[in-house]
């Protein structure tokens, strides 16, 4: 079958390599009928360094599953499935918790280590029954863009959204304007966040957070943008920053338009080893949350939502490729002329 | 009148200052009845410089009220009042979020800035109407010792259990055997802790600790406490971290000890300028968050269980003086030879 695979930074291919099987009798193999390009693959795109055998791409799909194993029981085949980014068992105390980004026997997709991508015709997928959330809609449902975005972006800006604390009546403030900061706009303002402050620059993307709900732009960085957040809200700062980029440079922005009492909520995989102004943080009784979305966990809350058409987070998606267009997708994104790049294999 | 200055490390001495006076409608006077002196008094006893006419010190205090400014309604002479260590006016829009450390008009005794300290017979209260809480017992009561932690420690305390998450059967850490920690023992256990394990090395405070509800002790330090905690915890950690110390060796042993999805709650005074470990944080979605207590908001919580005996927070004090014995009570705090040196002017 084929599947993409990175090199290095900036070589990314599609190749010929194994036919996904099932490994572990609780593994379900699954048709990848769309993926997409995350805004967290440029990371490597950019710094990778030639790795042995190279690393299997893409965490985010919608499939029909062709083949489960022997002790896989609710998964059946010919449903059509979402698959979140990280597979878990759905039934341990961290998934319990509704956590289940650190399930006890959880892993992540795309990142290698004998787990495969979800750029490729098929993948095989641990622990099924608790990974995978079968829809009843028809796998080429107009619907299918907005239903993709449940396996990461959108589940990933609702955790923003819940971890920064957002609610009726809420300040916010996004940075990040790339597909998981516009759908962080759509959770801010799902949960029922009055001002949205949208931190971006790219028109296009100002123009798709304005129709999501932000209220506001600032288009300044650094101390600048500050500033002008501060002039916005009182002199205050926002009770939630949405902090969806994982720069030194989003951290401290976030942190500098923080409100006292409120909260920053990380999503964005974070390229700082600490997380800086912690003096502030403390006498400004400042929280700091948020990491791997438990997307799986959010399904359920989000989906009615996109099936009765009240949120769009599929318009996230302004280019499609099929496979052997995977390589121009990462070139497109990484120079902001494509915002995702969704894939239909 | 008397109060307590401290011209630069190690020099505390008590002097003759200019009695206490109205400068604002809305101050009233109080006469301290007791006073305490704090760990975080011990920062700049260990590293002030020399500052020109010194700082008046104390933050914490019961006292009963001499005099009140012409525009002070609710406060009235002969009342004896709770001093929490901030001031706050209780109305402005972060004291109706219950962050009266955040009050926009406020500000902290015992810091100097043209406010007194505690440690003296008498002191100035801004904005008495907001900041001071009356309390229906009489001066000399035997539960003053416990009345007087609710204007810091175990309100500290109190907030660190709070902001850590900490819920009926949750399995939590105490990071620091000092007199708020202790109060966080307190504090954990009334919110319905299950575990309560108590970072420290000293006799009498671990006994004391283990009073109070604490179920296990750790010892070690550094490394050997993260693998302590880890072990006693099946591998994963505790869900609450109280941080009560605010040390970088305290935050760095907090973020090893905290369980993937758990929350640090750092109300010690921070020393260091970053928060350590922001990529593992990240991963294992732990969050950090606290600052100076809102204690003034905490009282009315609070106080049933002191009066109701359910509580003993008073047996912090391990140590009485009077005014002139305040130096002493410093070099015994600093010296670890006292816990927490109560003060009676």
């Amino acid at each position: 079958m084929r599947a993409t695979i990175m090199h290095k930074a900036g070589d990314v291919r599609i190749e010929n390599v194994p036919d996904a099987a099932i490994q572990q009798p609780t593994d379900a193999i699954i048709r990848i009928t769309r993926a997409c390009i995350c805004g967290s693959d440029l990371w490597p795109y950019r710094d990778m360094t030639p790795a042995d055998g190279g690393r299997p791409m893409g965490h985010e799909a919608i499939g029909v599953v062709v083949e489960v194993g022997r002790d896989v029981e609710r998964i059946k085949p010919g449903q059509v499935v979402i698959m979140p980014f990280a597979f878990s068992d759905n039934s341990c105390l961290f998934c319990d918790e509704g956590l289940h980004t650190a399930c006890v026997h959880g892993g992540f997709f795309g990142i290698g280590g004998g787990i495969g991508g979800a750029q490729a015709e098929a993948l095989r997928i641990p622990l099924a029954d608790g990974t995978l959330y079968p829809i009843d809609v028809a796998e080429d449902d107009a619907l299918m863009p907005g239903l993709l975005t449940l396996s990461d972006v959108l589940g990933t800006g609702h955790h923003a959204a819940v971890k920064a604390k957002v609610r009726p009546g809420s300040t916010v403030a996004v940075v990040g304007d790339g597909a998981v900061g516009l759908c962080a706009v759509i959770a801010a303002r799902r949960l029922g966040a009055e001002r949205i402050i949208m931190m971006g620059r790219h028109d296009a993307r100002i123009a798709l957070a304005r129709e999501f709900g932000a209220t506001d732009i600032v288009s300044d960085r650094g101390a600048e943008a500050i500033e002008r957040v501060r002039e916005l809200t009182g002199g205050l700062g926002v009770q939630s920053v949405l902090e969806c980029v994982g720069s030194e440079d989003a951290i401290s922005t976030s942190m500098g338009i923080v409100r006292a009492g409120g909260a920053v909520g990380r999503v964005g995989v974070p390229h700082y080893s600490a997380v800086p102004e912690a003096q502030p943080m403390f006498y400004r009784n400042v929280a700091v949350a948020g990491g791997p979305a438990p997307v799986r966990a959010y399904i359920a809350d989000l989906l009615p939502d996109i099936v009765e058409g009240r949120i769009e987070p599929g318009r996230v998606f302004d280019r499609t490729v099929d496979l052997s267009g995977v390589p121009d997708g990462y070139r497109a994104m990484d120079a902001r002329t494509a915002l995702k790049v969704l894939v239909r294999p």
